[in-house]
């Protein structure tokens, strides 16, 4: 590395309009809030220092909902599910703010319409993910389904005489080649397949930048919390163009042998990393260059 | 072609749901309603000697509107536009019959309701088929299209921002094939992609048959009006596995010439061909090969 480093960052790096949402959402609680106790259910977004600093600030993560009484609690942007939005309702004295995604909202609301007016309702997601958890809560359990591959469409759906009527979305953060090949593989079935494409974009932005930029680089940082699914899944992509491609949380985890003989480096950041490590990490190189 | 010549008949061979119910419909018109005149609004189906039948009987053909005044007309399978619908019952004691195809029907409600809801309305199917040019007249003219390729999707349903709201259907002839593909081209736009799939597999089943028996006999012959298009296309089905593919109308067509060393002779016929056809070609044939 010498002191002509080339850094150059991923304009699609970080949050995205739904984590932005929920984490000032969360930032903003205190001060509407003040002398209330205020807890998010689960970390608001899978990023260890956003969770620190909002604990210092006193908006604390709980996993267990009979710790929650008088005060706020905060619905993290993954959504939670029905049952669950039910019991919080009860709690006497609880304010809620529900910061899930406007984008995993609407999903919500589909599986719960589609439901209600019949139609059997496939989702296609991972089926252990949070807002998955959340948006098959909404649906009748007998008729609403999560799969992950075109295989694993119920054979009955190609048999049946009486036309189907079949509502197909998707977890917000799917590839849309998947929802293409799984809406492929049901269009010859008889009757009505209603596909809403719930796949918000800018999960997709950032993964093709980040192959962009790793093609183009000599090194690349993909900075976001090790629980981030999306940050890690940027890292694998960027190890597919680019052998030097590392995954860290904050400027703290550099390496300077990863820069040796390297001339621009990209950095990208999952959606739950906030700007501020972006930003320290680049101090960070820049001081590496300098010294070198 | 020896004395044991084998005629293996299509199972798929012949009239198909609609146009038997429309013909059965034509046929009892006579009884139904007795000395008045009874017209059909173009050739009741694409045979020519059907059609002969039936003005034998009294039930003659008119392609002019204005030719008609008090007595019965007939709908046929394929369906008219809304508009002539409409003219029609105007008429003063003039009885409809409505012999439309109830899938072509079917799909006539659903370009009507999505138009009403407000969808962009996409028909995949030919523009100057009276079953066509039918279906798109329920739709709103601004919000309805015909398209026959992919490639004719407009560029501005990938470009909007706000998302979209698209029904797709076929007219009931269509290859399968064809409206996966278009389907698939219309996944990735944002919003919502209701998918009706309206053919019907009548058309498939029988060329799936033709082309199945086109492999393993030694000749074909496809039996239908000169102005059936599922006919002639059947006929180009069976040419691309066998050579000795043949498309007559009737019996009188058939040349001895076309058996010369063959051993079994396959027959489909159209979905507007009626069984006596394929009877009386079949009861031809015999006696061919008695005199070989």
């Amino acid at each position: 590395m010498g002191k002509n480093l080339t850094i150059i960052i991923a304009e699609t790096a970080g949050f995205c309009f739904g984590v932005k949402r929920a984490v000032n959402l969360a930032n903003r609680a205190p001060e509407r809030y003040p002398d209330q106790p205020i807890r998010t259910l689960g970390p608001i977004i899978h990023n260890p220092q956003v969770v620190e600093q909002l604990a210092a600030r006193g908006v604390i993560k709980t996993d267990d909902i009979a710790e929650l009484g008088p005060g706020v609690v905060i619905i993290r942007s993954h959504g939670i599910t029905r049952q669950l939005a039910a019991r919080l309702e009860k709690i006497p004295g609880l304010t809620i703010i529900n910061a899930t995604c406007p984008f995993v909202r609407r999903a919500q609301e589909i599986v719960a319409k589609m439901s209600e007016r019949g139609y059997e309702v496939i989702i296609i997601g991972e089926p252990d993910h949070p807002e998955v958890a959340g948006l098959i809560s909404y649906g009748e359990p007998e008729r609403t389904r999560v799969i992950t591959t075109a295989k694993e469409i119920p054979e009955r759906f190609f048999q049946q005489k009486k036309p189907a009527r079949i509502a197909l979305l998707a977890q917000t953060t799917q590839p849309q080649e998947l929802y293409n090949e799984i809406a492929g593989a049901l269009l010859p079935i008889k009757g009505e397949l209603r596909c809403f494409n719930t796949i918000c974009t800018a999960t997709s932005d950032r993964q093709s930048e980040v192959l962009e930029l790793a093609g183009r680089c000599d090194c690349m940082l993909i900075i976001g919390g090790r629980n981030s699914a999306n940050t890690n899944r940027l890292h694998q992509l960027s190890l597919t163009r680019q052998p030097r491609s590392y995954h860290i949380e904050t400027a703290r985890d550099l390496r300077p042998e990863w820069f040796a003989g390297v001339d621009t480096v990209g950095i990208s950041a999952g959606a739950s990393t906030p700007q501020w490590l972006i930003d320290e990490t680049v101090t960070a190189l820049q001081k590496l260059a300098s010294r070198s």
